[in-house]
This record gives structure tokens, sequence and C-alpha cells, in this order.
């Protein structure tokens, strides 16, 4: 199934880190960086031989960029995530600590075998024996720690992640509790539930440096945790964990073991380097420390995923963009958005079912937005009153990145003649940077300014036939307005008595209105040369 | 994307149309018929040229029973569904009432294009254009109208559906109320709202009599109907109607139309065969009539799943089987099994997020089973009180089938020493029923295996009207040609001249070709008893 991947010549190039700086100005130069970006995409599209992906379980380059290739390290693009609350697995991000095993291990999965040690009644089980034993389907994210890496200013080691490090999805298997009471109950003293993956570990190294191991509470363990065969209705594919994988509900990724093959209830927090020093909030500058709070419970974060899903060019407008928001173990709240980088606040729309605590909420936000650079910012509140906040906890690692400031989506929306297909800044809409530059401004009227907002607000919105650089409306069913150049009287007149296709407004907009309407188009289109 | 079928000899033979009858007795020896079905699977992991698959939108041979290559009729493997509670897009069942659009119209599904009629101000809009009207998300089960129809003993023509033309997926689009809004309202005398299918209709036949052309009542529509363009949080894929379709929440999947290129609302149901005369709830033996009823809503019914969603063979002992419950637009408040053939019933146990009223709700039976044969059947009452009936109301085209007793699990639990990797008899586990038939191969001459593929491939394709084992065409337009055997001559005259509404070939083809197509016809029909 996996071909070699650095063998690969048609692989996405791999992303170098970049700190928040750089990435700045990378976003104020951004020609080049999206040339290579969109490029990068074509390369991607022709595939490996024959056409197949060069990616593993058949994923598509095109909507992932490639942190790493060994171990496998899958960024899902911000313009990848749809509106279904579920990330399907073909759009769900990969986070490898290690080369992955062979394929081998989910062909013939019901005899992989798992030892449960920390019981009264210790013994390997196969996964058809554990599949008789009791079965529960949830809901939750999987986020990897580093989340929102790529903003940090100090430039911590691992992949620089934006916000495609997270993912929802639903998961099937065996309830960790059934496990532990059919084996007797966890033996006395036990505190924690120790997790250990199937990774095979390279010879001559201390098996603790690299070992994926990790403990969270025995408690948690008990309350809700799930040894998964199923993802999405799928068998548990490798690239996820395949065939089983340890799900934490609500916790950060690095505690959802992978191909696990020992699940023990311990005294103590496992040994391994990747629990004692690894994956703890560190302060900057400092060395690592067992007594530095581990990665458990994901806190409350939102963001705005890119604009409809779609690399296409944003019209100016209308237009509704989608969001997550989550918070481990607990339900959200509230969930607000800004245009004015928090100056102000409003309350999003909630779209979708909700599925469980675990899952993230999908939200949409509905706003007009002319030609020129946005940014949109999202804050969300949980059940427990928690609030997202506005900067980052500095860390070492760029770990837990929840900040709205951070978080922030960049919007470029097209002028009305850059209109194109594929144009070559169409990526560049999906992704979190760039710092807008607007476009010229139009002098108006106090009338004209009233008028302005009717012209895409107005139902049907006058935008949606009739094209005018002025708002970037590009309808081509009426008369292109910039050319057309009609006079006030005209106007007027169509507003209220139709023409052609065009229905009447006059019973849609008051006699105000069309005057403050047909004002608009006049200013807007005598500024034309 | 799509192969060319006929050239690919990997794909699954076709599923013959079993009555219950031969159903019964092909579950008691079941040998032959597994070991087919079980060579068959391993055939299709083979796959097509260069490994890739060869069924449209890359799925997966082995998950699915194929009916039909043209119009192209997929059935999910009762042993494929998993315990996800959403159907992901790699196994949910296809069926097509005409030969699919090309790939192309998906490509760039920002530009697709409806029409908008029967509001005050109609006109068409591209998908880009409803996008910023308004969004929803919700999950409904789609099932094909004659889901059950292998059970009918009378043998309905149409596709031999067991249990798996159905799926439960989660759909973002605009809500149908949202546009009609937009668009000024309903014409008044408006009462149903009808929708257009996209499909490429052949020249020379009556539009009406092959177009796909549904309507539902216009309340429901405005209730809570989405135009939608994503399936499970991916761009909805051509098999599955993109760029755009129509989500009709609870209804039968006929409603649900594909490639929608026209909506509107009317004051008549629409003039086309398949709204007057199709789709209907017609007593055996009688002819059509739009008096009958129509197949909108679909009734309250449950079923199991194939154990485990695994084709292992099931160990005896403790097993936990895994099923579904719906009723169109309503909850489902109680779900029972029998192992007694309802003699006696007790309670399954829910599994999994409820996720809307659409949706099915997922629930587990949990059962020791000794080594032998079982029958097991459930039952599902819905929130307004319909109890799912224990007998299919007998109608001529097998619509509508919830009777328990048809849509029971047959599971084989092999001998604790029979327990092997890959048995034969694995298959067995994950149906209910089919003792597939299989066609017996046919010799062909090199002439007519020069025509066999212009059977298909043809403009338009002989197999969208005709019947024909030999190629799994189901057409019902046309005379059913292993009924006719018509001789060569017959062939070449409707070929070169049109019969009725079939129209001439003698443009489309060489006379070469119109005699390779004769010969093929010939001794594809002449081999059948």
């Amino acid at each position: 199934m996996s071909s070699k991947p650095s063998d690969s010549p048609s692989l996405p190039p791999i992303v170098e880190p970049t700190t928040r700086r750089s990435f700045m100005l990378g976003a104020l130069s951004a020609g080049g960086a999206l040339a290579l970006r969109s490029s990068l995409a074509q390369g991607a599209v022709s595939g490996g031989p024959n056409g197949a992906s060069p990616l593993p379980g058949g994923l598509d380059p095109k909507l992932f960029a490639l942190h790493s290739r060994v171990p496998l390290t899958l960024e899902t693009l911000r313009s990848s995530f749809g509106m279904g609350v579920v990330t399907p697995v073909s759009r769900f991000f990969v986070r490898n600590n290690l080369p992955m095993p062979t394929e081998q291990i989910v062909a013939d999965p019901e005899t992989w075998t798992l030892e449960v040690e920390g019981v009264r009644a210790a013994r390997s089980m196969t996964l058809a024996e554990l599949k008789t034993l009791g079965v529960a389907t949830l809901s939750t994210v999987i986020q990897c720690s580093g989340n929102g890496r790529a903003f940090f200013e100090h430039g911590p080691s691992g992949s620089p992640w934006q916000v495609g490090a997270s993912g929802c999805a639903i998961w099937t298997g065996l309830p960790v509790r059934l496990l532990i009471e059919a084996l007797g109950g966890p033996v006395s003293r036990a505190r924690f539930l120790t997790g250990t993956g199937g990774e095979k570990l390279p010879e001559g190294i201390d098996p603790l440096d690299l070992m994926v191991e990790r403990s969270v509470p025995l408690e948690k363990g008990l309350l809700d945790c799930l040894l998964a065969w199923e993802m999405n209705g799928e068998p548990l594919p490798l690239t996820h964990g395949g065939p089983l994988r340890l799900i934490v509900p609500g916790y950060y990724g690095c505690n959802q073991i992978k191909y696990i093959r020992k699940l023990a209830c311990t005294a103590q927090e496992s040994p391994a380097k990747i629990q004692q020093t690894g994956y703890r909030m560190r302060p900057v500058g400092h060395t690592a420390s067992p007594e530095q709070p581990s990665l458990w419970r994901m806190p409350v974060t939102s963001w705005l995923q890119g604009p409809n899903g779609q690399d296409a060019p944003l019209a100016p407008g209308r237009v509704i963009l989608h969001g997550v928001a989550f918070s481990g173990e607990r339900r959200i709240d509230r969930i607000e958005f800004s245009q004015d980088d928090g100056k102000s606040w409003r309350e999003a729309d909630w779209i979708g079912p909700e599925i469980g605590s675990g899952a993230w909420q999908q939200f949409t936000v509905s706003i007009d937005l002319p030609a020129g650079r946005h940014r949109l910012v999202t804050r969300a509140t949980d059940a427990a009153g928690d609030t997202q906040p506005a900067e980052r906890i500095e860390n070492e690692r760029g770990y837990g990145n929840t900040a709205w400031t951070d978080l922030a989506l960049a919007v470029v929306v097209g002028q009305a003649n850059q209109r194109s297909k594929k144009p070559v800044a169409a990526p560049d809409l999906s992704q979190s940077a760039p710092p807008p530059q607007t476009a010229a401004p139009i002098d108006l009227s106090p009338q004209g300014e009233a008028g302005q907002a009717l012209f895409l607000e107005a139902e049907p919105s006058c935008g949606a036939c009739h094209s005018l650089a002025a708002t970037g409306s590009q309808g081509t069913l009426g008369p292109n307005l910039d050319q057309l150049k009609p006079d006030e009287a005209r106007i007027i007149g169509a507003l209220n008595q139709g023409v052609g296709v065009m229905p009447s407004y006059r019973e849609r907009l008051s006699p105000e209105q069309i005057r403050d309407l047909a004002r608009f188009v006049v200013e807007a289109t005598a500024k034309k040369p």
C-alpha cells in the first residue's frame, strides 16, 4: 500500500517550519509562496506511478499540507474542511511519532492482540475477543497538541501546524471500563491508564527514549475511554491507528495511542520520555520536567475554516463562512465573531447536529465582504464558562494554542475584473495569514452609502444579476452597470416597475431605499472612467 | 473516471433476482453460492487496469453487490455496514435511473446552474450564488423504494435489493425555503415542489418517458428540504448526485433528485412517467395509475446488519450484532429483537449519537449463539406509535418492504474447530439470504464480442431501455431481450429504422457495428433457457 515516499518525485514538498515573523513577511509578499503552493497542488494532481495517489491510504495530496514524510505528518488544509460535522477519513490530518507499522497489521484485524496488564486477571486478547465484551460509539475531536504552533514567534521545533491538525470523527469500540471489569478490575494502587503503541522500535536505542507510551488518569480511562476498531463506519485504517486505537475523548492526540498493543492500569505514569518530559507545557527556555502540566484535556477553542470549503476565489458580496468550536469534555455555550479584531463581537449561527460533548460544533457567519482583504476572528465559551483567550500561553514546544488572535482567518475577496476560474492567488483564501490591503475607496454621499448596502442585501441581490466593480459584483444576467452608467431616473424606474426579467422592487424596498440605491449606482459608476 | 465495465473481467457478476423460496432453499444449502461469492470478492481485489478500482468514484467492489452496470446500481453488502451511524461515501449504495452524466459536471461545481421556476422572480442561479443565500446541515437516510424487493415472491422487475439499498448521511446545502423566499415566494396555486435531474436524455424518445422528474408536496419542500452540495463533509460526488442534489428528508430515494437542474413550484405533480405511474404502490397485476399512492415518506423499519461489520467467521459464544432503525420524519421509540421468529421479544440496546429525526438510530443485540444456523428478527416502533409489520404489503413493483419476517438476519455460527482466517463460508454471515445464481458464461463469437461493447456504449445505451442478463442491464422502457429473444433480422431492422420510441441507430452506428450488435444479442439470448 504505502509506496516509498522519499522516492516519489510527485509528493508535495515539505513545508518548512515558519516562525510567525517569516510567516507574516511571506504573507506581505505573498505572490511567491502562493505560486509555490499552487504549483505544488498542480504537481500533486498528476499523482504517482499509474496515476495512483502517492500518499498512504489513497489520500489526496491536494487536500493536505505535508509537514514530514517519515514519520508521516499531514495537515488538513483550512479549505479542505466541509460543513458535515464529521471529518471524513479522506480529509483527516495524520500525525505519527514514529514510522507506521506495515499495512499487514490491518489486513487481518481480528487477530491483532492486546496485552492487558494491571488488572486482577491479566491476559492477552485478540480483537475478535474484545468485540464480544461490549461496544460503544462516540464522537470526539482528535487534535495534535501542537495545532496552531505556526503562530508562535520563538520558532518552536515540531510541525508548524496552522489549524489543520484537528478533526472530528465517530469512533466505535469497546469501552475500557467493560474490559477492565471483565478482567476483575484494576489492581490496587492503580492510578493511571497507560497505553503502549505497536510501532517497531529501532534496535540500539533505549526503548524509553522512543516508544509511544502515554498515561492518563485511570478515572478518565474508566469514565469514557474506548478501544476503537472503527472510524466513521469503516474499519480503522492504518494511518489512524488501525487495527486498534485508544480513544481518550476530549484529550489531545498524543494520548490516543495508535496500533495499541498493551493497555495497563499502573501506579505511576509511564517512564517513557514521551510521558515524562514530552507533551508538557514547558516555559520557553526551560528544560523539560515531569512537574510541568501534561497535555491532557483540550481547553476551549474555535476558528473559521476556509471559505466554503472550496479553493475557488471569493466573489465580493454576501458570503457564508463556517467554523468549529469545541472544549474537551464540555459542550459549547456561545460562539461569537468579530470583523474588527475583537473590538466588537456578534453571535454566530449554529449549524448541524450536536453529536456529543467530545465533538466539535459547527457554526456559520454570514457577512457582506467587499473586494479587499479581511481578517475575521471567533471566540468560543464553553458550558463551564471558560472563554477562549486573545493571547496564547507561551511555551517552549508551541503547544495548546487557542488564541483567537492567532487563529484568525484572513480572507481575500477579489476585484470583479480579477475573476478567473483558477487564479494564482486562490490558495491564499484558504490560509489564515495575509494582512489585507484594501481596494481604493470610493467617495460616496451619505445617501450613496446607504444605497451601497442595499445593492447586495436587496432580495434578490442586485449583484446577483449585475456587474458593478464598486461592489465586486459579477452578475451577468442583467446589464453591466459600469458600462451602462444609467442615470438616476432610469434606475428608479427599473426598480419600481421591473425591466424584462428584472422584478419590481416596489414591494421589497421603500421609496427612500429605492432612491438611495439609485444614488449609489450613479455615484459608483460615475467614478469609473 | 469510469472505465469500460464490459472490458473488466474482475467486476462482480450480477446478482440475479431471487424469490423468497429460492432464498430459503439457498440458505439451507449455501455452500456453493457462498464459495462463488468468496471467489468473486477475491477476484475483485485485483481490480481493473493498473490496480485501480473498476467502479466509478474509486468504490471498492468487495463492499458491494453489483445489480447493473448501466445505469450503475450497487448494493451495500450487509457486512459492509459499520456502527458509526453515518454511512461513509465509500460504503453508500448507488442507484441511478439513467446513465450518469460525465465527471466533468463535478469538476467545476460552482458554475453548475439551477433553473428556479414557479416563484415570483423566476431565474437561474449558479451553485456559487446559491451558497450565498443560506446553509444548513442535516442527517437523513436515503433508501431506494425497492429495498427489500428480493423477498417478494412474485418476482417484481427491478434490482433485487436485499437490505443494502439504504444509507444514512449528513448533507449540507441551501434550505429550499430560503431559496424560494429569496425569489419572492411560490406563485399562487403552487402545491408541489418539482425537481428535474440533469441526466442527458437520448434523442428520439419522448422526454416524459425517461426524464427523472419528481414532485413532493410543496409544504414538505418548504419544511426541511435541502439543495445539497456536500455529503459527509465532502463535495457531493457524481455517484450521489453531485454537484447538486435535492434532499427530501425521510422520503424514499426516488424523490432525492440527483444533478438537479430545475426546481419548480408547480400546481400539479410532474407529468413525467416516473411520477405519474412510476414509484407507486400498485396492486399486483394491476396497471399503473396516478391514483395509486406515491412512494414518498418511508414508514418505520429496522433490520440487523452483518455481524460485526467483518467477513470473519462467527465463533460460537457471545456475539454482539448491530442494526438500524428509522421512520421517515419521526424518531424511534422502541427496538426489539426475537430469536424465535416473533414468539417472544426483548429490547435491544441503543448505540451511538442520535443525529436527527431523518437519520437512522443504531442498536446492538448481545446474545450467545451456539454452532448452527440462526434467524434473528427485529421490530421497531416510532414516536407516533407505528410498529414495523410482520408481513409486507404485496405490490407489483416490490416497493416499501418493511416486513420484519423478510428482513431477518440469517447467521451461521461455525464449529469451534472450523475457525480459520478466511473460511469458505465466511460471506454467508454477512448475507441474510442470497443464493446468487450466476449467469452461465456466454460463448461469444468474435463478432458477438465486438457487439457486446456496443450494447452499453451506443448512444443511447441499449441497456438504458432493455433488460439483458448477459450485460446486467435492467432497462424497462423497451422489451426484455432475454424474454423476447429477437432474431438477427428483427434486431437489424429495429436498429436501422427504430421501433416505437426506439430511435434509429443508422446515423449512430456503422452497418458493421449494427450487425455486430445484432449478433451479440442473438448469442446472448440464445443461451438463456
